[in-house]
């Protein structure tokens, strides 16, 4: 059923005027890639501005991945080439940061692996909750030998601390549910049979409050704790640049060579193989 | 024994030079609003200039209410004309900054709702600590269609990251003992039985500290965690502002038809009542 | 074995060219003072500088001690006569904040008392891991009418929050391996069987990475989450000042009747006894 380019699509449904879901379904791994940013970032800007609009909630139809990787088969040239957007920051930092400025709650409810991009679409929501059993977190990039692009080390010490967002970042390795409540990457944990029922009357808690109540007090939250958008900027200059040089390169066709882009073990334990690729 | 005006008041007792034990007995659910202020603010004046008081622990006297919400009941009149403080911040806010400069550490026992200005009275001071069975923390503003005045959305972030604080202000939910310190809310939580014994020998070795020890590292702390006055101003603006708007007033008018400012389910589950009231 | 002033030393083994070790063998206490300073510096020069290090793991030799208090036999103009180091600032702030911005992972491996000194290198370091039953952390200086002058008041409030940074600087006392966690003093507590094993993985691990892309990601981590100098330097000068106030000349010479800087209990539980000083 997941085979067909047609189904492969980030899906929104107006649950009420209130309250949207957006599902990722882009089978069988949910990798996020160039191809696949007009699409959040139409999302994005319906989000910013629907007048009614109070809480999102993003999930996936994928079992096993919520969000993962980005897209390494892509050419380069398309990723380079995406024209910045409205804040002048480049395409995924952009929609990252007005989805973080929006005036609507958004949250995120991980089961299966947010890694890469899948962590810093998290970590740019306003609320992540994980299943206990089947989320993983990750920024796995510096075991590749690249730099995170999509705004991790900004956020990441904001929300734990410089030492833990420095062993999520510099270890590269899975993080797992119970670990990221400890750790705060994600708000709770919750058994994956409870995730859902949680996040589900907690966005409908919020879809019953008044919209303007909340853009205001978000409004003030953002002004002491979102970092500057020059903070951003640099991630992502950093993470193309990265992606150029041999080691990236070397590493990544190491990571192929094991199965990485294709179901299996790497895409599944990426934490476990990018620390066997040899110094 | 809480019927008359003239036993509701803000106690101060000197234990020693160096520790005083200020406790809220505003019977029957030491709700606080813009007649408490003078009292309050003489307090926190005394604890400002006091030269030997090193510590000074705030705890209640009424079962079941640390402090709770401000005074709906009170005229808008009484609060918007109060005369700004020191600061230049409006009453509430600029008790509460001079509160976390003074040189004297302040310590909360909570014990029973810290809702509303009873959280916002405890994230202003040094350090919490909550009874883990009768400790219920929350800034349930939002569900009344209100913005929080008293410094939360300045505060909530730089304690818990800014996704438990969205979640905390947004949710406007009612927040347990055990869950309050899994976020950082507080400090500890103690079995309740264990509270009073913990914050008293706290508060007794602190007192047996040298003064200017405890100042200079304090206001060190202070440069490295308190947010600017400008960003605690907006704040009690917007809650006055909020307050006059006809969603609030449609809100409050249900809460109190449910029983608000009542002893009674609406006061002790003030979270669940919220998200009762329709979108 | 411990005896002789030839065998006490801060040890660095070279495990590869990318892993380096320092091991502090200071016995019997691991007491640091101003004796210490110049080869510390020398080793946090060689860790800068290395142009293939990427990980570097702090230890202790000594039973019972990471790395404790300062030494309070040495002569006060042995402190207050080093020349101040490249950064401009003194001596111990500015090696400590060399360490946190070299290019390199610096890990702290923490069994025993990492107390003063010891704390403020561990925060100093990028990651700290303790053992669960033989870890104790404190900033113990204020027990002692001390400021503490390494960097722990701008460091400790950016990791745990100002609340329990405040408890953790005014209360003084010795925090156990599971507070420290909870309280995200160190990253993780580990049962001490288990501790090397983990820091040895995570070490090999980075080691086997990408230097540039390590220190790039770091680099970016630092922007978002290390305090400026001109945070760090007033530290070390309200440190020296207290040092030479009759209230901490009074408590450390009480400590030093109790038997401070021999082996014996005020060492191994430097936090009871500084409560026990008087008023």
């Amino acid at each position: 059923m997941y085979d067909s380019e047609e189904t492969k699509q980030i899906r929104l449904e107006r649950r009420s005027p209130f309250h949207w879901r957006v599902t990722f379904d882009l089978p069988p791994l949910n990798i996020f890639g160039p191809a696949n940013m007009p699409q959040l970032n139409a999302i994005v800007a319906a989000i910013e501005t629907d007048a009614r609009l109070k809480v999102v909630v993003f999930d996936s139809a994928v079992e096993g991945f919520f969000l993962t990787h980005y897209d390494f088969l892509a050419k380069p040239e398309d990723s380079s080439s995406l024209p910045p957007g409205p804040t002048g920051l480049q395409q995924l930092p952009d929609l990252l940061v007005r989805l973080s400025r929006a005036p609507v709650v958004s949250i995120t409810s991980i089961r299966g692996r947010a890694t890469g991009v899948g962590s810093e679409l998290a970590l740019a929501s306003d609320m992540r909750f994980a299943s206990r059993e089947k989320a993983i977190l990750s920024q796995w990039e510096v075991g590749a030998a690249l730099v995170p692009g999509g705004g991790p080390m900004a956020r990441l010490p904001r929300l734990m601390g410089r030492g833990r967002a420095l062993e999520v970042l510099l270890g590269a390795d899975d993080i797992d549910g119970d670990l990221a409540e400890r750790y705060g990457y994600v708000n709770r944990s919750f058994p994956d049979a409870e995730l859902d029922a949680f996040v589900d009357a907690l966005a409908e808690r919020i879809a019953s409050f008044d919209k303007k109540a909340i853009a205001e007090t978000k409004r003030l939250v953002n002004v002491a704790s979102l970092p500057a958008d020059s903070e951003i900027a640099p991630e992502w200059d950093a993470f193309i640049a990265s992606l150029a040089r041999p080691a990236a390169q070397e590493r990544i066709k190491l990571l192929m060579e094991r199965g990485f882009h294709k179901p299996g073990d790497v895409e599944t334990r990426l934490g476990y193989h990018v620390g066997q690729l040899g110094g």
